[in-house]
């Protein structure tokens, strides 16, 4: 196999999956099992294809989703380079970043390009077809895993195949990329053989530049010169603003690989899903007996053919099936399974309302470590804030809160004007308004307080940061 | 209208309105319409019958629900006695205590018995039917409200009228009470029209005594003996145990009513119920146009004829029809409305798994006022202690663990050991292991404070009490 860059693309989404996913927490870092999240299923079956070429992987995200990223990369004890989108350009300005990146960091290489939020159900089969892609790409191709149908879906664009490129390989020649159909034209296409596009592409970075250049040169042109100018920040590499938004906004599907004459096809069976919504939650899951995918506290009566999956509550379902039913503690989603598609109006209906739950989780995640709103009232507010080893907030000061702080788990070492201390577990301190403060986690455990703000206005925006260790 | 003497039965129940209903929190204290209890309607209905004659309400009730039942009293702004059931013996010893208190109280009365947790939609003719019985029950009477059948149901006894007592009164003899039928039979009843049997007695006190003490001698032997060895306890009069326990357990409705010459029933239509069951909270609630009976943050989208119930999270439906969906922080339940009976099945199997959510709700009430657990982790829980002006937990100790409090309203008057000092808003105070304190609200508004608990074991029996104020 030729040297391989695996490229993630991780711009957000998955409204249809709320309220598990939400604008600051969305779809690739849910996690289906419980155990794993979509995005580092995508790096663990990726791994073995960048392992074989002593590369690392490349991430595509934005500002926003930074540390999320950065987190699940050091889970799984990868370095990457995280390039970071100052604003929304579609997949054709995301892929040229990334072989504009990879040109100037590797040289020339195959780049596999895979969104971050799909299923695959047969890694090894897509070892294989990466392999199998890969090796087209040598030959100058960009190949396309294209699905093989399981449904007349109109969810998805379709591929129709043509002929091989050569007699050893099982890599098709691309004839057409076509748009999500309607349901007649969907089973039209079936029946003449097409593909789905998960949005997966294998191509060498010299072919991928070459084309760009030629079919979207004002794409190419604006985005090489962000990535020439961009700025490093650890694993960060904040792409230019300004020349990054001068590129055209079209998708990679239109504006490259319908145009170009070296499209290819592999037709792939891999147990695809790009976990849309709930109903696609429901068929990647494993089910129990009465065909339930659960997680969480779930209890049952007579119910069957259901999604049940809870954060913090009891959840007990009587007599029900097919349902969707979600609930991770500030909000619970009650629909049939039919209705799946429709989470998307309902979350638009909630963000227009600016319900809080359409944004964010309880749970909000920082880079160094994470809090929790426990409590609240008219003029206090109690989070738990738990802190990695190592951790530590910005040096800060409020204008119109003072902080109790109660240390639950670990050692807090903690900055209050020119004094510092250590604060064991079971001890306390207490921040003055206006005092400049910090915390941090100096120990080895993940430290655990409990915070008590009092105080006349308590939002996030109270916090004056005095110096910032995450560039904040 | 002679002396009337307004006797509630509050003995708990009400499995299949859970979530919101517990073992600690049952029925009669639920809200349905979010603004006032089951009980405090009770209450609020029967105020004009006692107020007419310058009485006070009795209520029997049992240790557990005692500062329930005083709670709601207090904010009706009326005084009474509550009669305390050291064990459950039916509804046959309940009122005989009831009979044998109010005769040592008040003398020969009229006492008008009404279970503490039905819905009655039209007040006005309640008072009227209360009026036209407590006449028949000054003639000798046991007079039954004998509720017109809306429906076949076969969940209540039924109750065959004969001829009027007189030509002036609307009051009918009462022929035969019957348990609850089949379907087959509550239809011959209706068709020969019978009516339903609410559980709701007016009678002169002395006619219940005779009629107990004819028809019921053990009973009436063993429940006057313990209202005579009553320990009396500021409002709470506590049954004398052995006494009471010494009682045959059975039915009014079976042990008085079958068996007496005297029974009487006056039909009424008084949009009665019972509120057994979800589908009779529909059925009893104000919905809005789309038949939907909500409560809480409750967003819809093609939802119809629904009771949605949303606690602390947003509840959000989808495309359901007839359904039940009831949130209260700790516990979510979703059953079509055809379902609405077999809640009772769930929760006794989640009392079988000893499941903490069948038992009491995450708010803890007590006679000084509330808590309730807002984290917890592995040695450590917060809570949210309310304490009412004048309020004072007991005297205590505790061998596990420590407490950080910290005020967040109001003022806390805090021994500790030998130490008596005032914490106001935004202070804290910390409590070591072993000390001896206690907690009062010396204040005007209530007193909040957060409770972080530090230890190994933090379960409630670690409270060793030194004194208290509430006899517990």
């Amino acid at each position: 196999m030729p040297q391989v860059v695996p490229v993630i693309l991780c711009g957000g989404a998955g409204t249809r999956l709320w309220p598990e996913s939400r604008d600051h927490f969305p779809k690739p870092f849910l996690s289906i099992d419980g155990k794993q999240s979509i995005f580092r299923a995508t790096l663990d079956r990726l791994t073995p294809v960048g392992a074989a070429a002593d590369s690392r992987p490349i991430v595509i995200t934005n500002e926003a989703l930074r540390f999320l990223v950065l987190e699940e990369l050091d889970r799984a004890g990868l370095e990457g380079d995280i390039l970071l989108e100052p604003v929304r350009r579609d997949t054709g300005a995301a892929i040229a970043a990334a072989t504009s990146f990879a040109l100037s960091r590797h040289g020339d290489c195959v780049i596999a390009l895979f969104p971050s939020d799909h299923h695959i159900g047969k890694p090894a089969a897509f070892m294989d077809a990466v392999g199998e892609a890969a090796a087209a790409a040598e030959q100058g191709y960009i190949v396309t895993l294209g699905i093989k149908p399981r449904e007349p879906s109109t969810a998805y664009g379709y591929i129709r195949p043509g002929p091989r490129l050569n007699q050893t390989s099982d890599v098709l020649r691309a004839e057409q990329f076509v748009e999500k159909p309607d349901r007649a034209t969907a089973e039209r296409y079936i029946a003449e053989g097409y593909l789905w596009n998960g949005g997966m592409f294998v191509g060498r970075a010299e072919t991928l530049k070459d084309e760009l250049q030629a079919r979207q040169p004002a794409i190419m042109a604006a985005v090489a010169a962000s990535v020439r100018d961009a700025k490093t920040d650890g694993a960060f590499v904040r792409l230019d603003p300004t020349a990054f938004a001068a590129s055209p906004q079209i998708s990679f599907d239109r504006g490259i690989m319908e145009a170009t004459e070296r499209a290819a096809v592999l037709p792939v069976d891999l147990d695809w899903s790009d976990i849309g919504a709930w109903d696609a939650v429901w068929n990647t899951s494993q089910r129990d007996q009465d065909g339930n995918a659960t997680r969480g506290r779930v209890v049952t009566a007579d119910t069957f053919n259901s999604v049940l999956r809870a954060e913090r509550a009891l959840v007990t379902v009587i007599g029900m099936d097919n349902v969707i039913v979600v609930e991770t503690g500030d909000a619970v989603l009650v629909a049939p399974m039919t209705r799946a598609q429709d989470v998307r109006e309902l979350v638009e209906r909630l963000r227009a309302d600016k319900r809080p739950e359409a944004a964010a989780l309880p749970r909000m995640l920082r880079p160094w470590g994470h809090y929790e709103g426990k409590d609240a009232g008219e003029r206090y507010q109690v989070k738990r804030i738990t802190v990695k080893p190592g951790g530590r907030l910005s040096l800060q000061k409020h204008y119109h809160r003072s902080e109790h702080w109660v240390v639950v788990r670990g050692t807090a070492q903690v900055t209050i004007n020119d004094k510092v201390q250590i604060v064991h577990e079971n001890q306390s301190t207490y921040i003055p308004i206006g005092a400049v403060h910090r915390l941090e986690n100096p120990g080895l455990i993940p430290l655990e307080l409990i915070e008590v703000q009092v105080g006349s206005y308590l939002e996030e925006d109270d916090i004056i940061r005095i110096s910032d260790d995450y560039g904040r």
